[in-house]
């Protein structure tokens, strides 16, 4: 599916793709096909009914999926309907023990896994490139400014160490986020897994094991994963949109201590052709603004109803898709630029001069010690990665 | 283009159509189109000219569109790349005078115009529903419920006559929010035609005239009708939910007053197959989560940078655009539970005698004058209809 | 009550008057006491009676009345018990007919009249202010500036007159909104006012007179006018971040157009004495990061449940004095800078000759056009000042 | 200084004291206080210096401390220079080093430092009370109810098992955040510290310890750990909220499972004397309205300009105040909820025999299992509380 015009002004094809019908009903099968797995395994269901959902799951015709599940409610009602009128011998095999929410629920967390992965990706790419200006910059005389007035001498890297620390300090928050959000929904009706007897809790954990997400009780109206998953990303939306305007601000050509990398085609203006507009950052800041509404729904829905609730989770995957989307345009953009920054350290140097410390060299030691500071904490971080994902 | 299943999910294939790809260029090539046909007019252009950019705008291949706007930073860039490359003689008379912001503020203003023509013929269906149920049971006794405890003598036509009171306020408030919003935006590059010169003006007049759309000074920065129309999304949105929160309670096994209308395939559960969900309260009820933060998002971007801004306006488009879709989605799945909601006078009226009062009848006299009240404002609304939309 | 530090950091004494505890029991009193007089008007209780209430309203104790009001649950518990024991003998004619929210809704009401007013004093003056300046400016050619990056010639008074529209039109839709949510809520227990029998119509219009509030059937669980009201400040408060983003904007010591006035012991630094800070824009910036999600509070709060909600209603009226606190505290402050804004031509016009037209009078002509077609619907909005407050 | 009733009907006593004034100033003043002791240690001024700064902390006269500060715009610059007024001899070492960002950020931390002690004891009582009932009716059969109509059996253990979950999982999350957040800021004017030399490190962390803060790179304008701690805060809020709804959902006269405990005026009617409201879960109902738009907030000032923003970190102390008000509010309400709640367990039981499985047995297991699981999960985080606050 080719992402819409709207979507792609926001956000990248791979990460639409992560959320895309595809993606959705992939998901939702992998859910179905490995449950029926792990249920042959336990002796629930025959070794061949697992073999026939199997197969079911891979002949899977999704057409008209999209509208069959607007009438039902849910998307596991036809998509269940159809693998069993697939393999009429062993319809009773598919789905068992399992509701409708424990399909979507975990169909989010297996997109969610793939998602992360592609953010962080290029969360560390940036991060990286930030940590690169710090090093190279961090005794580069420079004007601080706050409130928007021109205040004391800092050092260039030591602005840049300081975007570095927000973005290490989210992506640390997201892994934490993750870890707790990428799990697997098994409860059936009512959260017990009652339906399955005394193999329940064994299934749970060898299906959780499969899938490659966390084992957990029953999350169906306990909500905190998704919300804490969802507060992450837009802090990360939200450390990124702080590079964006700081970059955007910089660019002014008043200012004109950095600019964007120059793109073919890129930052134009349809009426004014020779204009260079900071487009990353626009998408950066567009995402910043769009971001916390969206987390607040998120928390807004936490007080589902009791056992399942009415609306409240139903609620919950187009904004998390939404603000996954959100982040990774942000951040792509915001590493090509970081990556391509051009610095103007004559520009830079010359409005430090207006600084008003006459301990100039004290005031940049200073600046750089910051840089070190965060360049260390970058480099704790960068050894965290290898462990950023369970299982 | 097929709408994705978690688009459908929580709205219509109808809604999503007015702002799809096709819409949107549609709406974009409309506003080039008659921008040339109001050049030639004008003098600005020659009237063969506007005829070829017709031509242009009439076999437009927008193929790659998407991509190509992502890489530009906006829609109008490689759109009216496209319109020239396709007429080279008459290249130059393409988008004269104009800005991307033009483009996309006035696209946006046409999608608007066809979705809430079809947000109001629904909430239109919706409100007389609601209004007969409100006149049919007006002399209903039942229990009122107040912070969800029993509470004193009402009657079921004063419950739905409440419910009504709610829509069309809030129908009202969109409809002075849309008479606002409806606007063209032409400004060219800093707000104020200049490149057109004299005729400047009497452009932007003539071209709002032939689009059906307000004309009005340029709004590039200046964003408060945009945030008014959420806002007003907004409350139609929470309007409906309320009235779904209201059915969901009443359908509670435990009270069972009312009930969703029975439609075959609607309401399942996957792991309960014999029950029956209010599905379209969960629609309605799920959209009224969601909305909230997407209004303040577009609060939150109203301080534009100065002539026009980074990042805010961007953010707008596909704001109202789910807005509009989580609307519809509501007020389509209400319509249908309130056309054909079982209402159980049996039981409502045996409840209403566990109210405390002794004086039923004056308890049911002043439902009844409430019921009256409300049916003569909603006659009055209806009557208002008719001058919905200017132009 | 003085104020605390933190609200008047970000509001006016005046406003945050208009809801501190006095406001609040001032306004709950004048509810209890023209209730009776109209009561009494209406042979519903005794004139005595009447004359008591009056008294006991007169000679009321706040004291401790806040612990109290929580521990029931709702200030009109402890209020009416108070009045009952004050006046014993006319105890069973106070509140007669009403219900706490009906207490609630109608003292926020009156607390809205008064806060509305003051509002509507400083938007006045700051509109005002910012038409002087359009005019004043009209031919100043200036640098246009669009997506941070300069763009092309627009007038000094352009950019005000901008910035005027955007006020203007706030202001009118809170004068609609305003019109709206000025209204008594009086509808007993379940909104029928049926304790008081045939005459509850009667009473109820005439309390609303007495009160200078509009009568409407009770909106215990309809809260449109009420989410209504917030979004209109929210956009109210959009409205003056835009002017003060811009005005920081312009402010930059590299961009240094304009200056808010300097005003001994404001806008200091603790750390750089001789520093400058734009105080004004702070005010006005930080109530735009926190408005947007309050609105979106009183949006999420609408599905309230059945006759009256459940935490629903009782999150409102914090939240809408928390904006209107923030409301006037950002209109204040932008007022005394508008009314007092430095600015520099000389420097304005020479970043004009930056613009790259080379039609610099047409431009400039074009800017003029803008300028007259606002200042004409400042003055079509000056005129409708006067009808702006029913009753 | 009284709360007033608005923040009394929403919070306790106790956690509005730990931001009131009072608290502000001596927090502010602990930090001036300790600052200059550090600074004594360092050399940088003498010991009597330091002794002079304290005796000015001791006596100091907050008398028309709001209005200074709100004419200032920051409340360090009057703080400080009514210090330095009552030292003339020792004036300038007083706050040598630091910005008045410095003083308003730690002061934050300092109260937050109290606030999340305040909060974490009711929260820990609060879940205790669940984990008793989980236990105590880990076998009592219950009827589950799912998109609210009824499903299949639970326990009732199995849902305030689920109840528990939700908070602890809250809580340690505010761990977490909290571990993050209780920061020093020392960062001076632009975040270096240079105006301390080389000694500004050592100063930094010398002060952190004695503060019982954290030491970290100046955080002026990174504000990931206050967005942090605000949507942790926001989920316990909502994980509170779901305990709320369903007590407020199974207390309903037509479910009768259980009811809030019986507290003299409490929950009462001013209009219906008998009625007895369910006021606990309103207070937590209504926070969990207010509190995801008060998060989005935290989130949209993120972007915040360059060395120190404007507008952006003052938006946010305020809001910090109210989550935390909000939070205990409603956690102080359901903890008296929950351990006094009235469990029927004869209606419990009533009800679940309505559950159409016919394997009650192992329904019953599976419930139980699920509340083991819980439990021990319960049982580690009760062993993590020890460990809960850094230094």
């Amino acid at each position: 599916m080719a992402p819409t015009i709207t979507a792609r002004l926001a956000s990248t094809p791979e990460m639409l793709a992560c959320f895309d019908d595809d993606a959705l009903v992939r998901a939702a099968l992998t859910f179905e096909r490995e449950l029926a797995a792990v249920l042959a395994e336990h002796g629930v269901i025959s070794a061949a009914a697992a073999v026939a959902v199997a197969r079911a799951c891979e002949g899977f015709d999704a057409s008209g999926l999209a509208d069959a599940a607007a009438h039902a409610g849910t998307l596991a009602i036809p998509l269940v309907a159809r693998l069993r009128a697939a393999i009429p011998d062993h319809a009773a095999a598919v789905h068992v023990g399992a509701s409708s929410q424990d399909v979507a629920d975990t169909a989010l967390a297996l997109q969610v896994v793939q998602a992360t992965r592609l953010l962080d990706r290029d969360l560390d790419g940036l991060a990286d490139a930030l940590a690169t200006v710090a090093r190279g910059h961090a005794a580069t005389p420079a004007l601080g400014r706050t409130l928007l007035q021109p205040a004391e001498l800092v050092s260039f890297g030591m602005r840049a160490a300081n975007w570095l620390l927000g973005i290490d300090a989210a992506q640390g928050r997201l892994a934490r986020e993750y870890r707790a959000a990428c799990r697997l929904e098994l409860g059936g009706a009512v959260g017990s897994l009652f339906a399955l007897g005394a193999v329940g809790p064994a299934v749970r954990d060898a299906l959780a094991e499969r899938l490659g997400l966390v084992a957990a009780p029953a999350w169906h109206s306990r909500r905190d994963s998704i919300a804490g998953l969802g507060a992450a990303l837009g802090i990360v939306i939200g450390a990124i949109g702080k590079l964006a305007r700081d970059v955007s601000l910089l660019m002014q050509r008043e200012v004109a201590e950095v600019a964007e990398p120059l793109i073919a085609g890129r930052g134009g203006s349809s009426a004014m052709p020779h204009k260079r507009n900071p487009t990353g950052c626009q998408v950066a800041l567009s995402a910043a603004i769009r971001a916390p509404g969206l987390v607040s729904g998120l928390l807004a829905g936490m007080p589902q109803e009791l056992e399942r609730g009415l609306g409240g989770w139903q609620a919950e995957a187009p904004v998390i898709a939404e603000l996954y989307a959100l982040a990774h345009g942000a951040v792509h953009a915001m590493r090509i630029v970081a990556e391509g920054l051009e610095i103007d350290t004559t520009a830079i140097t010359a409005h430090a001069s207006e600084a008003a410390t006459t301990e100039r060299d004290a005031a940049l030691a200073a600046a750089m010690w910051f840089v070190d500071e965060a360049l260390a904490m970058h480099d704790a971080a960068v050894a965290r990665r290898a462990d950023r994902y369970p299982g």
